[in-house]
């Protein structure tokens, strides 16, 4: 057999179920699948392959997934910070929203957010925002992969002036982009249940369970979220859900920051997901979501950056580094989410919480070929006594040498290969200064 | 006046006591000194100098300041993660030290260390260790500025056998380097309160006291610290040090995280200073300082890494981020440690809590050139509304281009100028062997 791609002399971290590291591991593709995945006997040949990639020493691992993210609002990047959370909202984020995006800053943007995913080891995102037609069309040309869903809010937004409209909106999305591309899977994104009414979540979630596809959902990020809902309805706002059928196991919650046990015993009960975001969290002082009891209930954990505009980057490797910090910290217990756990959420638990397992999240035959490559030659990655550990405690975006997505070439030797990247910094740039005028 | 070096076409982050801003700023340099810091004006020629350094529209500040490692211990980077602090330290860091901190790796683990913190913008560090002529030594080969201490703690260390001999020692580390070199300054570093007595704090004070120079030494890392000196002493680890005369403007109290607001009131009293270290503080689980409070009572913070053993990197990029957003979510406030803020942590108050203010930490005439230069032509980088928001809360350090320590360059383009980093990873990579064995 006759491979398309052969990568070799890596360290390979399978992220499969027994967390395997294959040291001078080998990896076969053809039609952008996984078929081979061992240890290169030095004695032998290696195999031939169209493409021979050598990893140099490096860490080889699943492609990174993203499991929160609003892709165009890259271009709010540091347009606000340090503020208390309504003021950054009602006089930054909305007014920037309200005038500055439209079908070209949402290209742009988008194209922005992917262009640097993919060149921090981000294969696969899941995005939730405005205008979602043409953030999928914008993602197609990039060669990432994600779900995307078109948002969902109960008053006018970009693209959506009648908010009556909403639901057919994203309706509409979904009929066009379900079973059209292996990389694209659409979604249905309603902002949260506070900006939605009960009829509007039953009947986008009746959108989403017509195709078995993904629901998402800002649920509980803020205490005045949940003291809301106590105080109107006598519930959290995750028991609401559950109350209007919305929780199952195609629904991920982002953030989820307030919940309690019975919140948890819920979504484990439904089989709900949970994105956790633990930058966007602190930056703006949301709260911290307790994931290791999250974890400890069984709840499916993946990580999200969430939007740039309050993180301010989309590097997932700096998120897994805050992810096992953070929650030592706040349990006083340095033995929680250590780097395997840490690993697994930016990879096959991401995967699971956008229900794509099956295709991505681990290095094993019969997967799509979602691979990165770490650079490990480095200062600061030496020595190393334990690859997982550098992942996660020593490694940035910016190590990431080689990116693959489905068996395609997107990134060589940090070098985008299918985006014009200095054409997207002219155009963010132009679009920039009007919205700094506001 | 022909100048040595001009650095043009930057967006100069002074950080000056008004933080001035300088787009399209110039910097002119002699005999290592900034003499000059100004808008160009694009009427007027460039002024002339042996070195024209474009910043290509780059953010230009202050080099960054470390006011807390331990050099040679990013030997052990990663060796030993996620576990119960005493496991960490009794069966995997002091063994460690004990059979393979030696003169030959104190010499290679400060140089992979300096070459990490130059490559990450970090133009001064404040170092305490054992065998520190050794590091002095390696550093003054690197081209960084630094202040050494020659550890002291009452049982046998690396180079001190004896512990009855342990002030002597650091005595004559600091006659040896004392008024030697611009670069290089010395100090004296007690380990803790807890591992030196009072004896040994009061000659070891006295020695640094006699100098003038700055005395550092861990104090309240952890709640057990604070626990014990209750327990046996009926006062806090701080209120230790002051009843042995031990806190005054030269004392560097390293971490600092278990102090209440008698504390806080002591340390601001005596003008000693803190150097907080978020990262290690998370990752080991310790705590979270008050650092809000002590900016409140007025007292001088500086930021740092740690050894790398506990952090696991020496990027003072990624623990500005982490300072910034940790402090927002333990006070539930998104306005505490604003951007510039911690800028000024990371630069001139760092500079003030070792002792070199009038030398360095801000861009202003007068002061040493240390300098560095930030990329900024990068996805994660666009736009740009506010370039303090990006270096806090989207920059790292592989986004340093260029450093300048006292008018030498010592990166340029991502290259170290003075180091052999082949060499320095090789011997890395053979004493790890060792280290792995146990």
């Amino acid at each position: 057999m006759n491979f398309d791609t052969v990568i070799h002399s890596g360290i390979v971290l399978t992220v499969n179920p027994e967390f395997d590291i294959i040291y001078n591991g080998i990896i076969c593709i053809k039609d952008g699948i996984i078929v081979r995945v061992e240890q290169h006997n030095p004695c032998e040949k290696l195999p031939e392959a169209a493409e021979m990639i050598d990893a140099g020493g490096g860490i080889v691992m699943p492609g990174l997934i993203n499991t929160h993210t609003h892709l165009p609002m890259s271009l709010f990047r540091g347009l606000a910070d340090d503020l208390p959370l309504q003021t950054w909202l009602n006089d930054h984020i909305f007014p920037a929203e309200a005038s500055h995006i439209n079908e070209e800053s949402v290209h742009w943007g988008t194209l922005l957010s992917c262009a640097e995913m993919l060149l921090s080891g981000t294969t696969t995102c899941c995005d939730g925002y405005f205008l979602e037609d043409k953030v999928a069309k914008a993602v197609q040309t990039t060669g990432m992969r994600a779900v995307l869903g078109q948002g969902i809010v109960d008053f006018p937004a970009p693209g959506v002036p009648d908010p009556a409209e909403n639901v057919d909106h994203a309706r509409s999305f979904v009929d066009q982009w379900h079973g059209f591309s292996d990389r694209i899977t659409p979604s249905v994104f309603c902002h949260s249940p506070y900006t939605c009414s009960e009829d509007t979540l039953k009947r986008a979630k009746a959108a989403a369970s017509e195709k078995g596809i993904l629901f998402q959902i800002h649920t509980a990020e803020t205490r005045g979220e949940r003291e809301q809902f106590e105080t109107e309805h006598g519930i959290s706002p995750v028991g609401w859900l559950d109350r209007l059928g919305i929780l199952d196991a195609n629904t991920l919650l982002a953030h989820a920051v307030w919940v309690d046990q019975k919140d948890m015993a819920l979504i484990v009960k439904r089989g709900a997901k949970v994105s956790h975001n633990p930058e966007s969290n602190m930056k703006l002082a949301s709260g911290v979501a307790p994931v290791p009891e999250m974890l400890r209930t069984g709840i499916t954990v993946g990580l999200g950056t969430d939007g740039c505009a309050s993180n301010n980057n989309l590097d997932l490797f700096q998120e897994m580094d805050t992810t096992a910090k953070l929650h030592k910290v706040i349990r006083s217990d340095p033995t929680v989410m250590d780097a395997t756990t840490v690993i697994r959420m930016a990879t096959i638990e991401g995967a699971k919480a956008i229900g794509l397992e099956k295709k991505i999240g681990s290095i094993e035959i019969g997967k799509k070929a979602d691979i990165i490559i770490l650079d490990m030659q480095q200062p600061h990655l030496k020595p190393m006594y334990h690859p997982e550990s550098h992942v996660v405690y020593a490694a940035s975006g910016a190590d990431v040498r080689d990116v693959i997505v489905g068996g395609d070439a997107v990134v060589k030797e940090r070098k985008l290969c299918l985006m014009d990247i200095d054409e997207i910094l002219e155009n963010v740039n132009v679009l920039s200064h009007f919205i700094k005028k506001g």
